[in-house]
């Protein structure tokens, strides 16, 4: 480890992306990439929680299926979720049969996957590795704020988590772009405490972060086609960048945020989206696509951010400890 | 990965351990071998929540200390909690600064963070990993079944979340135990849905790893001097005798339940300890000591358990995934 950053030599690769979302987020530009636009949000379920989780399996079980490896060949499941003991993803193992690790880092549980399956797959530990989270925006708002039933408004600030899931099969056998380095996150907390404002909060995890990476590689942020922040929204992408800058380090020229673009820019959005399914399923479809086409995007930091509150440590008075992963998702190399 | 399990090549050791217990935990075993025995178990803080993370943030630091280690020379921290998103390890990842990679199993989160840690060490990915979790009776009561204030009674099939937490450093350079093998657990549900119940519930999933283990390594149990339960309790750890004895394999010669020999015997306790704090704080102390010491005891099978279920998940009438990760713990070696 190099600073914050491991780096790895054996080439694992992202062979296999799928993604799921909801008639919402894909009425934007995710529902030209995505493997299922939902019509119904619930998707057959009786529930919000298990839609959810059936959004999750189907990811991961999609993403099988494109790469041609059935379930009884990936090594290792890596997954997490939003919510209570990230249920989503126990459940999910259950069906699936895959030795599991669960992890957590709140919106930022993609990136984790993506750094931890590398490792294992670099490191000659797992032939495949299959990464995964999701998340539903009536499950989240029933658990963190209010239920939906309650009609509660919502402040300006606020993002909308995203109804999708997005799942990744990474392996230093087959095709598809590298992942060739890492940041680990340290938790930063600038103080904020509003957690209708997690754009605010998580923005100095993004900035602290992307800046390691860049100080870890000496690279200049020009080295990248697109710096993708996952659920800053529209008002924490100001902030990264504003941030960045004061640094001095310009990342406005590429950077691009997930929350930013998912939706359809109208009214009751507010910031854009959110949640642990906002860059799994950005990344896993619109993201990926572009990376394996024609579209001359070759070389991608992801990094994502996670909220580490709870409705208790709020409760109790506590700020917003924030964190996020970077991933070098690089296509093209010999 | 041959089966389920990992081998690692480069000989990663656990080179320092430390753990925390609350004044019922150390008025049995745990009180000789703990780096500090409470007599408080709000650890002078106001809340349930905040003395639980100080222990966690106790148990980490004392590691450190014991090792000569700061935190700025450790790589990365690999923890996660029983209580909601995790709050106990974000908030200490906060105060220690080291790059967070947070994890969750349950009961079982200290193998799957030795195992993550021994991975990434083996790797070469990071020189020092700190592992660690821990639990609070109180915090996990509000949160799980009911507030202590109600005085609900208990049912005698019930165990007690150990108030307690245990810390490692994991790294291929210095002196201690190794760890030489990992495998990494399948979730398994035999159908049990009573939360009270959490030995049956999980013992079906330490069998199921104990056996593939043994299998992917061709060993008998006799190799190893304890095969150490995490807190399966009286109950389930005769169960797990009993379904590895259906399968034609004896462990009952050599297995130890951490939530057995965690208490002193009285009334209230019923099966015994539970919770991610009771194998991390008898596994970081008690047996490391043993481990470490001239007892005889060279080869210690660790595989915890946990129930991964969440109180949504049971009250939409869901059973209890449970997962249980071993961890193969060898001293002696060359």
């Amino acid at each position: 480890m190099l600073g914050q950053t491991v780096f790895f030599r054996n080439r694992p690769r992202l062979i296999s992306a799928a993604a799921v979302a909801g008639p919402k987020e894909c009425a934007g530009v995710l529902g030209t990439y995505v493997d299922l636009a939902l019509s119904d949000d619930m998707f057959g379920e009786k529930t919000f929680e298990r839609a959810e989780r059936k959004m999750l399996l189907y990811a991961a079980d999609r993403c099988m299926k494109k790469a041609g490896i059935p379930p009884q060949r990936i090594d290792v499941f890596l997954s997490g979720d939003l919510l209570n003991q990230i249920i989503s993803a126990s459940f999910t193992a259950r069906e699936i049969g895959i030795p599991f690790l669960g992890i957590y880092s709140a919106c930022s549980t993609m990136s984790e996957g993506y750094l931890l399956g590398a490792a294992l797959a670099d490191g000659g530990y797992v032939k495949y590795a299959l990464a995964a989270t999701g998340s539903h925006f009536a499950s989240a708002e029933r658990q963190y704020r209010f239920p939906l039933e309650q009609g509660t408004t919502r402040p300006p600030q606020s993002q909308w988590t995203v109804t999708g899931a997005g799942a990744a099969i990474i392996s230093c056998e087959g095709r598809g772009p590298c992942i060739t380095s890492a940041t680990v996150g340290k938790v930063v907390d600038f103080g904020v405490s509003d957690v209708n404002n997690m754009g605010a909060a998580m923005a100095p995890a993004a900035a602290d972060t992307i800046l390691a990476h860049l100080r870890d590689t000496g690279r200049d942020p020009s080295y990248y086609d697109l710096i993708v922040t996952g659920d800053l929204g529209a008002l924490g992408s100001r902030i990264v960048k504003d941030l960045a800058w004061e640094k001095g380090v310009d990342i406005s020229a590429n950077h691009v945020d997930c929350g930013e673009i998912v939706y359809k820019v109208i009214e009751d959005e507010f910031q854009g989206g959110s949640g642990a399914g906002c860059s799994a399923a950005v990344m896993n479809s619109y993201i990926y696509d572009k990376l394996t086409g024609g579209s001359g995007i070759r070389r991608v930091l992801f990094a994502a951010t996670g909220a580490l509150l709870s409705t208790v440590s709020s409760g109790q008075g506590e700020t917003i400890p924030c964190v996020s992963h970077a991933v070098a998702i690089e296509n093209g190399e010999a």
